[in-house]
């Protein structure tokens, strides 16, 4: 498919790359996009991914794999009660284990507190302990103990005595809203953290006044982000230093928190993370139980480990999504949006998160999705449960927003008889109408999202077989806001800021060169990437460029690391920004020797030449060496050939896809089988097409678990009750990706994001697909996951009974 | 004693500190002074060295303290003869060792080169092999066994199964100069590798044409540097990175070196250097020893470790000084110096070494040292020896220098029947004389020669007792070329250049300061000097500022590395020009906050406040935090607060010093005792007095050494048969340190420097001492060291025989 000659495609970007590049397994490029990369030789290439040799061989950097002399092993204890006060926490016993070095109990962490967002109580909270005697969850950490061998520090922790003051559990937001609910924090005198009205003020009464309003309550289960990599830290501590290695997607996040909270000076502080097998959110700042081993390590002198297990994961990770929306879409008579209405109320568990409040905000800002509306808004309310805290997982709210939306838009597409793709494409907003911001403060920049459904529809093909499964195919659209740059609003909350990355590009004396970069590799290919961009700004081969991350004793600082799908956008940014300026300073030493103007110069085949003269020119690794020696430089010019530049993004700019899914249910079991999926997606110009495909396959699996399986469910008295389920490649069948390639007007490299996209359209899609197959159903389809239980009690409560 | 009244001190520099400081044992602060230092408090303060806390306690990051797992360990096969050629090199037998995991013989390695400086030919060698067939010296390395343990790898290296055929040695330059001398590098023709004419072209005219003449033949003795820390190296390979943790001086030197050798790009190899435990110039580059532990780890992909034994250092670690010199004086019936010239013949072992003839080249050029010549010149030869090539030491040809002038002086002096201070006096560059260039090419700066004589004149107090020794004082001047900027003299001869540093300077978020310079530390407390001059530079307390050194992969790039007494000068001058970007910064995010003029800000008590206005002030926490975050800054500020700068020197910069001795002499034994000892030292602005007379002490033990026991001893055949004597605290007296301070007007802080300053006088005082207390052998005392044997012999020669 070749949607190239559509004249009508707007938003494309006059100096960059743009249109539409099909699926290309075979790795073959198109000779004809490449002649419109002006010399880009390495963008849009699908170059292997240079981390694999490491990451396929056994060879990863993960912490599992640090080996100190010495090292001592840590065991947290975890509290067995949902909610009440812990009245005794004896040690002593601990020490009758051979090999125990050390125990931590709340008595010898006071005053160790990690920071938290609230919004809207006047910061009520802003720091919670590490250790709290107050317990609000189970697996809320107690105690540390720290052996000589993991065996010993196990029998141990075992050996701690406990005593607990119980009382009630408030498990689900409508309990904690309800009148009487026991209160978490007594001292705030309620359990709602925020009550804010975000969007048009006058949007609810636009509702009421509409001709058609759609109304649905959805509720969203909670979800855990199951990177590959567990948690896990190596601290130690020498010579006053503390170096903390550890799986991260923000080491300098990691080193502020772990400095503030140790009260050591943050210079002090060194965070290595090697490859982080995955984060996906999960691993964007220090945990009490990982700040427990640093200060265990600060006590003892010896490294100490600790690895997440299985069970340390559902209840002490940051778990996400847990919210219920009570939603509403007014329509004319005529199809058109008029208004969109949420009420978002987030289960911010025990207390507010490192993010708190921010993944439901951004649920309500980017719930207009790329619809046109006459007015948007929503309430948005935090409240606080005896679960664990809720924080970040990749979407950040936006599989949530889009899910409400869009299950609505069909709903609305059912009741007034309309296809529910042409309900969508008479409403979304026109590449003539971009750049425009959402009535939610979203700065849209570029892009054809009508497009993008159309493209999709085009590929869809549904399936159908007779096997007495019922078959439906569902459709989404969003956009997602990508390479997080400054908001207003959010700032005004007190929410996500600093977004800016800092790159810096040296050309060692042989003329390798050499990338530091603030962002971390996480499994995503960044390293490749950031290669792949500086080889074509300098104008070296692709293996003279060596990428380093992840240790803020060497890399540039990042106040936010690698989330919000900001790695390539910002990082990317920064690096290309560095690269002119290395390049400029190249092309002025060589102009300096060969006597000519700068102008007249290129770089190709490792040597800056006199364009139209083969006789004039210097090898780079002549100008990096003479640069280095500080000979025969330019008046003026420094020694040296290191540049440092710092990208600061004036705004966040914004990716957009369209998912479709095909599915078959089971009636006699309400199990739903995903036997088609479809992405059209457009992440601005792609650096690696083929990274850029690898992240949307791997997130919308991600995306499936949440539509069909994942969930951390309590039972009434706040025990976590859980068979977590990963879709495996039985669940996940062939997905078909189409990108689409416009360029971002914002960032430096036309760059959008492609991090989190996949996760945002499937459980819309899947929602919608499965509405389609149960029509009988489909205004009660609100919910994540659609378990097979699920499915099956909605269709029986329905009257379809099956069997 | 305070000289700081003597109003005819010129050379001083206006802005900065000068006069004289008196020792301080008790660490008291001269207030006055600090009046003069605008501000600075940190600086001129005898703050304790911050690495002592490591380096007293165990806890020093040396070598042999790296543990990695799986290290096997490295022992290098080495020549037992001193000519010939390698006829069998057979590991088989060594694979019979259990525990054998390499063997490398010439074979393995061919290609592997690493650099090495000659002159004066064309450049015929610039570089040599790291393993040869052809054999030049006792110690040569000809292969390297690796395996689990170093036992076996002791037994098996014994198993390489040698054979040779030998050649003559050449021992000595005059063996080497003779005719028919058998030739070292048949291919060269000739022995000598550098005949040049340096200084005045008829500098020997100007000798023959004068009054008088005192002509004197001088014998350098071969000494070693002896750092505690012996060299030391484990290296390590992984995902094609090789890091390297070793002894050095010179990180980024040895980085450079080993990624040519091993073919690997630059940014492909990483140096670490802890705590260097001294280097005093003997660990300047990349052994060949060292290269081949390199080589294994890349072959085996285990770490591979290897030290130094005493043996080995005796034999593969560089020497230095060996030289012979026939100088002439030529003086006028007046005492007036009217020509110096020498003869420099230095041996330059079996091949160039990294520096090559460079110290030679040294002697020569600084041979005319604080005193006015209308002529000054040198004939300068390197010659090769079959004996251990040597290499650069504390001092580089500067002590020798020192020696040879001096000595020609004081038998000046009493041939003339002057007073040996008097004659001096006469002839020193005196302050209105400076800056000048000496008539072999130096630039000199700044300071006040003759003074530093009369100080310690007025210092020295001469021992009598009645032991049956005979007693003599000795005086010696010197001028000291430190900071090593570039000489285009030296550039020409393809010699050491490149002398820039650059420092980065970072506030964290938390105010707490990093800075990152490439200099190296090796136990010369440059740690904390630097931390001193950050505090003050940038305004924070000193518990504030932690300084990192010596790790490729987060240093700065050096080219030369801490060597030439140019840490703090050159180190310390990219800081201070780095600290005001950083302070300017910090002022003007302030001045946009506090809507103030940044001229109206001061920095003090870890706040910006408004001059005047008690009630206008942000901590500098709050300004870090808003700059690290991107929040408020002013239009057009980047975020962060981290800064860089390069300095390179426009030239070198020039300390001076003046040393005296007091020896008694057993005339039965010839044995020299130093029982008193003075300096007087101007090392420009001094950041830590208290180091720089440590600096300056453990020089002048160092020189003591040189002067009377070390030397490194070859029998005809070229067997080395040394035993090395190192003085110990029976041979070093008490000494007597006064410094001067006259700022340097070259680099931005006014430091000179000092770290080789006390090994420059002794020989030439202790020398001078000797023939004042045996006139009768006066003209003979041209040697060091002065052994008991050597004086023993002299004596009896002169016919006072002993007993």
């Amino acid at each position: 498919m070749d949607d190239r000659g559509d004249e009508r495609a707007p938003g494309r970007h006059d100096d960059g790359p743009d249109g539409q590049r099909d699926e290309r397994p075979d790795g073959q490029r198109d000779e004809r996009r490449d002649e419109r990369r002006d010399g880009q030789r390495h963008v849009g290439a699908r170059t292997p991914r240079r981390e694999d040799a490491r990451l396929l061989t056994g060879r990863a950097r993960y912490v599992g794999n640090v080996r100190l002399p010495g090292t001592a092993h840590a065991v947290v204890v975890r509290s067995p009660i949902a909610h009440g006060r812990l009245t005794r926490c004896d040690p002593k016993d601990v020490w009758t284990v051979e090999g125990v070095l050390d125990v931590i109990i709340p008595a010898d962490a006071e005053g160790m507190r990690l920071p938290c967002v609230t919004l809207g109580l006047g910061q009520l909270q802003t720091s919670y302990p590490v250790l709290d005697e107050a317990i609000r969850y189970v697996g809320q950490p107690l105690a540390l103990v720290v052996a000589r061998t993991p065996e010993a520090a196990a029998d141990a922790a075992r050996l701690v005595d406990l005593d607990f003051e119980e009382l009630p559990a408030v498990v689900g937001v409508e309990r904690a809203l309800a009148d009487g609910a026991p209160l978490l924090h007594p001292d705030w005198g309620t359990n709602v953290v925020t009550d804010s009205v975000l969007g048009d003020p006058d949007c609810e009464e636009a509702v009421a006044g509409a001709e058609h309003v759609v109304e649905l309550a959805f509720s969203i289960g909670r979800a855990s982000p199951h990177p590959i990599e567990p948690r896990g830290v190596v601290a130690s501590f020498t010579d006053g230093e503390l170096t903390i290695r550890t799986s991260t997607q923000a080491p300098h996040h990691v080193r502020d928190h772990a400095a503030e909270a140790l009260g050591l000076t943050h210079d002090r502080v060194r965070v290595v993370t090697g490859d982080a097998g995955g984060g996906f959110g999960g691993k964007e700042h220090l945990y009490p139980d990982e700040a427990l081993v640093c200060l265990a390590a600060t006590r003892l002198g010896v490294p100490v480990a600790w690895t997440e297990s299985p069970g340390d994961r559902l209840v002490a990770t940051l778990p996400a999504r847990a919210a219920v929306h009570r939603a509403r879409l007014a329509l004319d008579g005529t199809g058109r949006f008029v208004a969109l209405h949420a009420d978002v109320v987030g289960d911010l568990g025990a207390h507010p998160s490192n993010v708190g409040i921010s993944p439901f905000a951004v649920t309500a800002v980017t719930l207009p999705g790329p619809y046109r509306f006459d007015r948007a808004g929503a309430r948005l309310r935090g409240v606080v449960t005896t679960t664990t805290p809720t924080g970040s997982y990749r979407g950040f709210g936006q599989p949530e927003a889009t899910f409400t939306r869009e299950r609505l838009i069909d709903e609305a597409a059912r009741r007034l008889g309309i296809d529910p793709v042409e309900l969508r494409l008479r409403n979304l907003l026109g590449p003539d109408e971009l750049p425009c911001t959402t009535r939610t403060w979203q700065p849209y920049d570029s892009g054809d999202y009508p497009r993008a459904l159309r493209v999709l529809r085009d590929l869809v093909r549904p399936v159908s077989r007779d096997d007495g499964r019922r078959r439906g195919i569902g459709f989404s659209c969003h956009v997602e806001s990508t390479g997080l740059g400054p908001s207003m609003e959010m700032k005004a909350m007190g929410m996500l800021a600093g977004g800016f990355e800092t790159a810096v590009l040296r050309m060692e004396p042989d003329a390798s060169v050499v990338v530091a970069s603030g962002v971390a590799g996480i499994g995503q290919g960044i390293e490749t990437a950031l290669a792949q961009l500086a080889a074509d700004r300098v104008g070296v081969e692709l293996d003279r460029v060596r990428v380093v991350l992840g240790d803020t004793a060497v890399t540039p600082y990042s106040s936010i690391g690698s989330i919000a799908s900001r790695s390539l956008a910002v990082g990317g940014g920064a690096l290309i920004q560095a690269a002119a300026r290395l390049r400029e300073k190249i092309l002025a030493i060589a102009a300096h020797r060969l006597e000519a103007a700068p102008g007249d110069l290129e770089i190709a085949g490792a040597a800056v030449r006199v364009k139209g003269d083969p006789r004039a020119s210097l090898t780079l690794r002549e100008i990096a060496t003479s640069a280095w020696r500080g000979w025969d430089l330019p008046e003026g010019a420094s020694p040296g050939l290191e540049e440092r530049a710092t990208y600061d993004p004036s705004s966040s700019t914004y990716a957009y896809g369209a998912h479709a899914a095909a599915v078959a249910v089971d009636p006699e079991t309400g199990a739903v089988e995903v036997e088609g999926y479809w992405v059209v997606n457009d992440a601005g110009v792609m650096v690696n097409p083929a990274i850029v495909e690898g992240q949307l396959r791997g997130a919308v699996a991600q995306g499936i678990g949440m539509a069909l399986t994942e969930e951390i469910v309590y039972t009434g008295d706040g025990q976590p009750v859980t068979d977590y389920l990963l879709p495996t490649t039985r669940e996940v069948p062939g997905i078909h990706v189409v990108t689409l390639e416009t360029a971002s007007p914002v960032t430096p490299g036309g760059m959008k994001g492609v991090g989190e996209a996949g996760t945002i359209g499937p459980p819309a899609a899947i929602g919608n697909a499965v509405a389609a197959a149960l029509p009988e159903i489909a205004d009660r389809v609100t919910r994540t996951p659609l378990t097979p239980e699920t499915v099956w009690r909605l269709l029986r409560n329905a009257g379809a009974q099956p069997g």
